[in-house]
């Protein structure tokens, strides 16, 4: 099971990095760049939950996360035009990521005692924010704010999750893998469906 | 005394909201946009100060703060016309909003043994920051650096309190009541009299 | 020793502050701007640095820097046109600050107890942060992620530093001027040859 987790999260954490990678690409950024984006995007959200919740930052211990975001930057950087031509596949990698992230994120805030709100804050903010960081660096107002539904799909994860096992009490191995499931299956039906939210009509 | 700024907080933080949502909708953004950045707006300041001051983010414990911001997004998500156009009584609410933030914000920092200087910084943080992470995520240049006497009425606030308590030992009561009243009625002057800081002219 | 580097820290705090101070005249920003942008180049760096190690940021105790900082940024204020005409003078006391703080960042690291790749990131955060969110707040792609030999030469300096002092047990004396050394002569080669990075083609 751990070694099962520990794949994903490699996994998604790697899909992130390559998304991130490849808006450098679209803005003409050197390899720097790359590498910069794609550590903000794989591992931005979990820092930032890190340091709000003053736990050590994870990837001051397991800064492997930061070796495997700097690859997946270099390779996109040498590989961006064949990449972004898979994009199909990066795009269900990273819906697992996220759905993993949003999952773990809210675990990670529970078992350190936060109350439920906070812990779905939480697991939202592993999943979403590197994205929401990446796009304020490159100047994009964050497409996730305007009609993807990506934080609505981690918000239903997250609660799924809390409400399961800070509440219902059932056991965390089937709580996680109900979140990732409602997690996944929000974004995959909003993907398959290109379904989107809809946005304000705006101000006279 | 305490319910009395309880209730001002919870109208400051609001205010903030609200007017983070306000340009959410400016933006055409979805509701996850709107909730994120009436969040943003409301909550980032402080939150900012406590992760540099190294103290417990408040709105972990008191999440309620989150749930305000919430709700008041939502609602400016539906009625977003009808509060622009009380956008007057929005501008007040900021405005005691941001003379209470400033003068709790740097009373916080001094409970907790700040010297002065770095509380006037905490009481700024805690008032304009979460307005100026509002316009970086929303890629505006934030108003408050071009011509908005914003900043400086809540430093005038800020270091007027810490004088008055720090200094002079004037009881908090008093201080706190003095330091509000103070960025309330330099804010309250710009407002009314349409005043505005000289902007650089810029290099040739 | 310690005097010495007491100097050139100041010199090149004093140097970022005005770079953004600069910065803020062309967006013709008011003194507020100017102070704050000052403040977030100079000083951010190091207080994302001291936030993810969870350490007391620099300048709550050393608060000097922000007054060092505001200075700055306020002369540049007044004597814009000047200084831009001695942008040389800048870019290279700008150079001489970006080798100190890659180098002292990573020492920060080490000493406490950081791992070498984590004290490597520490040091480029401490020495090129402040300019990355400085572009961030002003709405430009940071300039560092598309050309510039900046971060390059940051990496180089703290490598260096982290190899002969925590792999190779040099004392730090010679550590650090080395360290210091190869990052502003890497630094010192593209400005004085105006090497650029090869920036990414972008995707079709």
């Amino acid at each position: 099971m751990l070694t099962f987790l520990l794949v994903i999260n490699i996994a998604g954490t790697a899909a992130f990095a390559i998304s991130g990678a490849l808006l450098a690409a679209k803005k003409k950024m050197d390899w720097v760049g790359f590498v910069f984006i794609g550590n903000v995007t794989g591992i931005g959200g979990g820092t930032l939950r890190d340091v709000i919740l003053d736990v050590p930052v994870f990837w001051l211990v397991d800064w492997y996360y930061v070796v495997i975001c700097s690859i997946s930057a270099v390779i996109t950087y040498f590989a961006a035009q064949q990449i972004s031509r898979k994009s199909n596949a990066l795009l269900w990698a990273d819906a697992v990521g996220m759905a993993l992230f949003s999952v773990l994120g809210a675990e990670k805030a529970l078992s350190l005692g936060a109350e439920i709100p906070v812990a779905v804050i939480m697991g939202v903010f592993s999943a979403c924010l590197g994205g929401i960081i990446r796009d304020v660096i490159l100047n994009d107002v964050p497409v996730v704010f305007q009609k993807e539904i990506y934080i609505t799909a981690s918000l239903c994860g997250a609660i799924t999750f809390c409400v399961c096992y800070g509440l219902l009490g059932i056991i965390d191995f089937y709580a996680i893998g109900l979140g990732c499931v409602v997690a996944f299956t929000v974004r995959a039906i909003a993907i398959v469906t290109k379904l989107s939210m809809p946005a304000h009509k705006g101000l006279q």
